[in-house]
């Protein structure tokens, strides 16, 4: 039997009193029971009428497809919002509105980094800066050796191959953070105009370096992410590019930075994602400086049901288990906006997930967890690809 | 014995005269013979220095190390410079100054693709259009069908089930080719207002949709690209997504977009270039509208000579191979510039031989190939990571 709805264009309604329709639906999680009626969001109805055959009509009982409710709504986004609640319903999964959510259903726990700390090692020592190419030539070859295989600061030699050459090479990062803690001077700069080419070449400058910082600061081995399509990849306390003959050691995390005051487009952002994924890295994301609550944030769109042993979740019996921010692939993002979203979530103790609507409808999932690193003043998220 | 160097304060001349210098040097196709005297340029001077264990001093016998040298030298991206020379020396392969080409080598053939052509359908329809989604609706089931499995425009149903649901979503730059070419007619914007608000989302968007257009008329599909980190991946003439159950054509390219005025970081450039090689497909780059020689072009750096049968190519020999653009990680390009280098190099009759060095000076290497489709104003490349 098709599924019947009515469209009341005064109220701007859509229900159903038809009774093998209502109890239909209320079985599948569907809308809201009011007054012996069901009433449905504007995804709910469209769904059932794509996918489930739905008759509607309005109150005259003339016909309306898909587009004439559709256009019945002044809604935001309501293309990525209607594809990210279909794709989550066509995996069998249930899927309620976000105004449903009653709060702090603590399922999002933060995860724990391991402590460290750096011990600055405290050198005379001078450089040669090349503001064109960002990097610092140390050919002090003692000092250059040992700075690279006691904490991993710059490249001496080449590129796993340290003992092919007698120079250090520091990239702008390393420079300032050896300027202001291990007493590096540069024979042809002052930290200031340091930072000056840096941010002429990247204006987030002072950001990156923040980040970068704040973990080398807690013992956190970070160098360049280039290969893995990242800002920094990371190494935990304690690493060294010391090894035995043929050994490496891999990386098993990347972090990636994105300012508050920067806009992304979507599918750029998720790139950087997708490679991280491919070489098999945990991505982090860091939003640096202070969290600031603003007036209007970015309002989340979904809470979302998972599977449980032996079926699946549903508001009857389970507390939801994300809370669903629905985007599309050309739509930009900023990243106090994605701060904002991240922060709503926290508040219903949920973890973030963003479902991205390709421009085929195709929808990819990345969850947000929360993570810490002991003594840091910032909070951090892995993100992961999630096929639900 | 070590290699021993001169520099000339007063000239700014790196050279040597000393006899077992000069024969070494000159048997591994260092510098150039000038009055018996052997004539290095910075790069190769800095490289003798750092890895053959090179002694350099000035005309008074004075010691110069490396920072000595390289701060004697105002030079743009010294670094990206050495660090690109130094690593295609370090793979035992020869690497000239970019000067010493003489042009017209013949060695950077044309790609062809496959002709073919776009047989547009005349349908009277109508579709709603969602503009903060950039899609459209089409909600006739029948015409919708038909566009998908005859022309795969748009998306049927849902993404790889087409039988589930039963309307039709076109992209932005679907909803305008077919408001052009296939009589499709918005019930809420005309073609101006679809390309207004595709320009207030992204303002690229008239160049991206010109990709879109070329390929489409000559009869190549073109669907989003966004799981291969790609504006587009594309289909061959004739591609169909009609398939026998549990098949499914794969895409073997992507097309990204480079317009002309637009500057990235080489950093984001390349992540590109990544997810698409971790997918295995190749990467076509598309620099729209009409390629104008600037008065400054982008500079080549280097000419290569690679490996051939039996050994290597050394310039006794053979021509260059390859003329090398050297980057560096953090450094910006715009897709003028890149044209520009592309142009120089197929001046010369060379593929162009993108170099870029990383943070940490490990270098990655992209071949730029000419690739021509029949009938298409412009020029696209294949760009190819290449592990020389």
């Amino acid at each position: 039997m098709a599924v019947k709805l009515v469209f009341d264009r005064d109220s701007g309604e859509l229900f159903s009193d038809e009774p093998e329709t209502v109890s239909s639906v209320v079985r599948g999680f569907y809308g809201e029971m009011r007054g012996g009626r069901v009433h449905f969001t504007p995804e709910e109805a469209l769904y059932l009428i794509d996918i489930r055959n739905g008759q509607c009509t309005d109150a005259s009982l003339n016909p309306m497809k898909f587009n004439d409710v559709a256009s019945s709504f002044r809604l935001p986004k309501l293309m990525a919002r209607y594809h990210t609640f279909k794709d989550w319903r066509d995996r069998g999964l249930v899927i309620r509105p976000i105004a449903e959510a009653k709060g702090k259903y603590g399922r999002n726990p933060v995860k724990k980094y391991p402590p460290g700390k750096f011990r600055a090692p405290k050198y005379s020592v001078e450089g040669l800066f090349f503001a064109e190419d960002l990097m610092t030539v140390i050919d002090d070859e003692a000092v250059g050796r040992e700075l690279y295989s006691e904490h991993w600061l710059g490249q001496f030699g080449s590129y796993k191959a340290e003992q092919r050459g007698r120079i250090s090479k520091l990239d702008v990062y390393e420079t300032l953070f050896m300027m202001k803690h291990c007493g590096l001077s540069l024979r042809n700069a002052t930290q200031k105009r340091v930072v000056a080419e840096a941010k002429r070449r990247r204006p987030d400058f002072p950001l990156m370096y923040q980040v970068y910082e704040d973990w080398r600061l807690r013992g956190y081995v970070l160098k360049t992410g280039f290969k893995f399509g990242t800002h920094f990849r990371l190494y935990l306390p304690g690493a060294s590019p010391a090894r035995a003959p043929d050994e490496w050691i891999h990386s098993k995390h990347v972090v990636q930075v994105f300012p508050r005051n920067e806009k992304m487009v979507i599918s750029e952002w998720a790139r950087a994602i997708r490679v991280a994924h491919s070489v098999k890295k945990t991505f982090i994301l860091a939003i640096p400086g202070k969290d600031v609550k603003r007036k209007r944030g970015m309002e989340l769109d979904f809470l979302l049901y998972h599977r449980k042993k032996g079926g699946i979740e549903t508001p009857k019996e389970d507390p939801p288990r994300f809370a669903m921010l629905s985007l599309s692939e050309e739509e930009c993002i900023g990243g106090a906006e994605l701060a904002d979203a991240i922060r709503s979530a926290k508040e219903f103790g949920l973890d973030l997930m963003l479902a991205i609507a390709d421009r085929e409808t195709a929808v990819t999932y990345y969850r947000v967890k929360r993570l810490e690193i002991p003594g840091s003043p910032y909070e951090y998220y892995e993100i992961e690809w999630e096929q639900p």
